[in-house]
């Protein structure tokens, strides 16, 4: 096995796009429990309390839901000129940008499915006041107990209308490919319907799901992790007390990538996922688990998830397939 | 920030000694419910149910307790050769051993307090027989749930009668210095009573303790990781029922690096700890955060740790100091 | 308000008949994990770790699955002579019978829907070998961790054909009305679909759900408790990874009585439950809360009980009707 | 065994004095989480978001911390009339009192050692806002998910001169004597260290530990209960992070009733548990439970109990005696 590069240490944030911007900020800041850090006329930059840069979220007016941009955190410095180095070698890179509220320059470029994305080194870390600092070094600031109050941001998974394409461009970036989906797991030439790729030890840090609507760039929805599945469930309680529905009736365990989960849909538009307990990995040669889409990977109890509704399925026997 | 090598995937496994090696045996298989691979007249070989490699813990015959060697997956086999130049350009590289039970060749070096490691790529997946596998193809195995049953191996930590040039030695290898315990943590020349490294993004793969009557290698514990820290607490009460004692007074929340624990003895001497709970650490530049030894971070609830009985500290303000 | 019987203390065992007698109590000894006390050609008899009596389950040779009888533990020895004299004085009671093993005289009655059902006094405590006896004094043995492993049995939930008679009845044994699910919550007159009723701080004891084939007697499930809703989450993966199906998805949360749960068909016939979280009710005046069976009540996050498959519903407005 | 008397069906309300009324009142209010019901110039009144009376802690201004009195519900308004005819014909009946905000016509007395308590069947129910009002309706309103918010009330510890006298009196009111703790657990005569009763199944409802300063009517602490032992955790980190100390190291398991906890001072004086996982008693012959004093039956894990600080025992072999 020749070496991975190491151009990118973890998903920093992600930008969506609501309806109902403010909707949207009332939902993540007091029923997630999101700290606001910023806001200008057409954004709300948010951060979980575990959180140390600036924001993990930004939140933009938008006409209909969907995503913004990935912001990715360079491994260093250094790693972030050779991924340029390598992007600009691709068809994929766009350039550099200055940069936002609350991190330096930028570079940007778009998935094969044309999903934007920047890569960038120099990050602001969050300010504190006082009062909300914690008693412990180690925490950015104490965990306020405000809403669902997840420690972090996990994950994002996007639609991609050709999978393996996607899949092959992130492992060139130095993603492993964990965990996959096809139609046939058996046949090295089947559809992709699924993949699950990580440069942490987390089960995943970015996923694509199958799409068929030849629409490029499409967002499934985007994950924070509390610590316990018990906080989990918890949560779910007060998604509903908040008046809020849980699709397809609540908390379950994903089979693939392992974790305890629900998804409701947030006022913009856009599925939120909460999440805890999903495996680590840390065998570099651990996947790819291929798993054949009639197993329903991703459900580990019997349960077919809320984007399989109407029948709306790829084909007749997909339990994946996407339809926007 | 300079571009961090990448040598090492993670933690493989631990040689520990055992004074008894049947009754080791019995307790991490029995009590702590871990599975054997493989025993030969000297040693047992001991995997977790989670885990994809042939073991992650040898406990071999010994004069007393203590650690044989760790071993570290390299990150690619590129890599291991990478490291190896590495090591050998230092005066810590021995050189390679044929490899052992359950992997290949490996390069063995040792570390400025003179703790044997090794260092290899080639390592055999467990075999796991029909009636044992998991029904979801991402585990390795069933969770059988005998004994507290551990998903995996977590961390090692080690006693070090200088713990910079330890601390500084790992780093060189890439780990990244997430937490430091100092006499003065605002004096910059303080002596470093304890170091917390990683290079995965756990809370630490491997932690230094100061030691203090110059015996070179010395060992404080290993620890195994289960999910949640309800099953610590439903083990706690295993340990007990299972006829042996929790250390000072059972499990508690280390304010440094968070995991929920608890720690037992084992019977052939070593200590034993469980572990959940701890944060995740993703950001290259995280750490160091220095705690002052006066702020006891090694509990975060008020607690000291068992090493600080009897009054035997390195002195009279330190909190964590060892004596073996 | 008038003063309640306190005829009853609390449940004390459920006999239920198994088509294939071996089997059952594989699954209620290994992957529940109950202790056996006894057995003879007919039947086997189990209890839980928690548990004092000789036993809580007694599984009997049958032709088809379904309920042997319901045994309540009287709250005194005097509580049971002013129980069997109320009884007599109704149409339900049958008369005494000698006992059974494990405990002594038991007055046997019928429900109005035909449960058969006994009252009794003098129990024998279960005998707990010596290297099973817990350290601590107040436990009746060791939780030995082996498969799911709950602490005792929680409550039986029987199908009745007038649920409104069969909980009268109970209530004039001194049974709480805690919760009833209607066709039409508003309207006083309106047909009762479910009845959960407690003599214990349980959220029920007992549960009815309305059957519409008019056999008399039938059985729902029989619930055995856990202590947390983790346990629950981790008894659902070792259901399925023992080979069980769970029935519609998984772990859920129920609105009513609020046991976070799971159900799986025993390989006798019978619906096995686990439970966790349930609230407890102190107030003697607490019930009935009134829930409309357009509410859902049974499921706190939007799912349907698998009693509600194939479209078996007493009409079409209800969402608990069953269907033998 | 004869029949016991069912006067009381609940603990209904503690009433404590605070040296600092203002600041008690944010502790409960804002770091525990419990509701105000009410105020006026002397007292404030409150209730957990589970409870559905009126309230459940009355805090009023005092010079020292301690004991108010203690709020008994009766089992049914007959029975109440029962138990004041037996009280009356005790020596420690004292008289019929109007009632108080929040409940009706109350029968005071007090304990043998001089706790005064009352016990009363009209109560009122809390009036919760629209906006705070549950979606499920057997719940009183909202987990607000404000600081600890626990669900109810779960106990009182007391201490007492003489532990056999308010255990014997406690008993003839129909409490079950569950657990107690003896200086010499073989010796029928030997002195009472602790007495755990309850009228309900919980694990005791209320609690006697041995004073030793001839003080009557002395308090140990009040217990509120979260329904799972992770918020027990959470909510020891969150009372770290409000500036509040955990006594004596944070959260253990009681050997004895079992209750997973923490302890803490709130700011007008007295001490505050915080309670998850006891075990609940069903049968109605379940104790006592004997122990010895030197089992340290107070803690499962090997820890000593926090008012046994300063070498201050009731004797050398004493881990549980008691000093003001």
């Amino acid at each position: 096995m020749k070496k991975n590069p190491h151009f990118i240490s973890h998903l920093a944030h992600v930008e969506i796009f609501s309806t109902k911007l403010e909707e949207s900020a009332v939902f993540f800041k007091d029923v997630v429990g999101l700290e606001e850090s910023y806001r200008d006329e057409n954004s709300i930059y948010l951060r979980a309390w575990g959180e140390y840069y600036h924001h993990s979220l930004k939140i933009t007016k938008g006409d209909k839901p969907g995503l913004g941009h990935i912001g990715w955190r360079a491994d260093s410095e250094e790693a972030l000129k050779e991924a340029v180095k390598y992007l600009e070698s691709t068809k994929f890179g766009i350039g550099w940008i200055e940069g936002d509220v609350g991190h330096g320059p930028a570079y940007r470029f778009k998935s094969p499915d044309g999903h934007l994305e920047e890569i960038f080194w120099q990050v602001d870390r969050c300010e504190i006041p006082e009062e909300k600092r914690s008693k412990w070094k180690n925490r950015p600031q104490k965990n306020h107990g405000r809403g669902i109050s997840p420690r972090r941001i996990d994950h994002i998974t996007l639609h991609s209308n050709d999978v393996k394409k996607d899949r092959e461009f992130y492992q060139s970036l130095g993603f492993r490919y964990n965990e996959g989906i096809y139609l046939d797991a058996n046949d090295p030439e089947s559809l992709e319907i699924g993949a699950w790729l990580s440069v942490t030890n987390l089960s995943h840090d970015i996923a694509f799901l199958k799409g068929n609507d030849n629409t490029p760039g499409g967002f499934n929805h985007i994950c924070y992790a509390v610590e316990s599945r018990e906080e989990v469930l918890l949560a779910a309680d007060y998604i509903v007390e908040s008046g809020y529905e849980l699709e397809f009736g609540g908390p379950t365990r994903h089979a693939l990538a392992e974790g305890f989960f629900f998804y409701v849909i947030e006022p913009g538009g856009n599925r939120f996922e909460l999440y805890a307990g999903a495996h680590l990995i840390f065998s570099p040669d651990f996947g790819p688990i291929r798993w054949n889409v009639k197993e329903n990977p991703n459900d580990a109890w019997g349960r077919v998830m809320p984007w399989e509704k109407d029948g709306k399925m790829i084909d007749d026997t997909s339990k994946v397939g996407l339809i926007k």
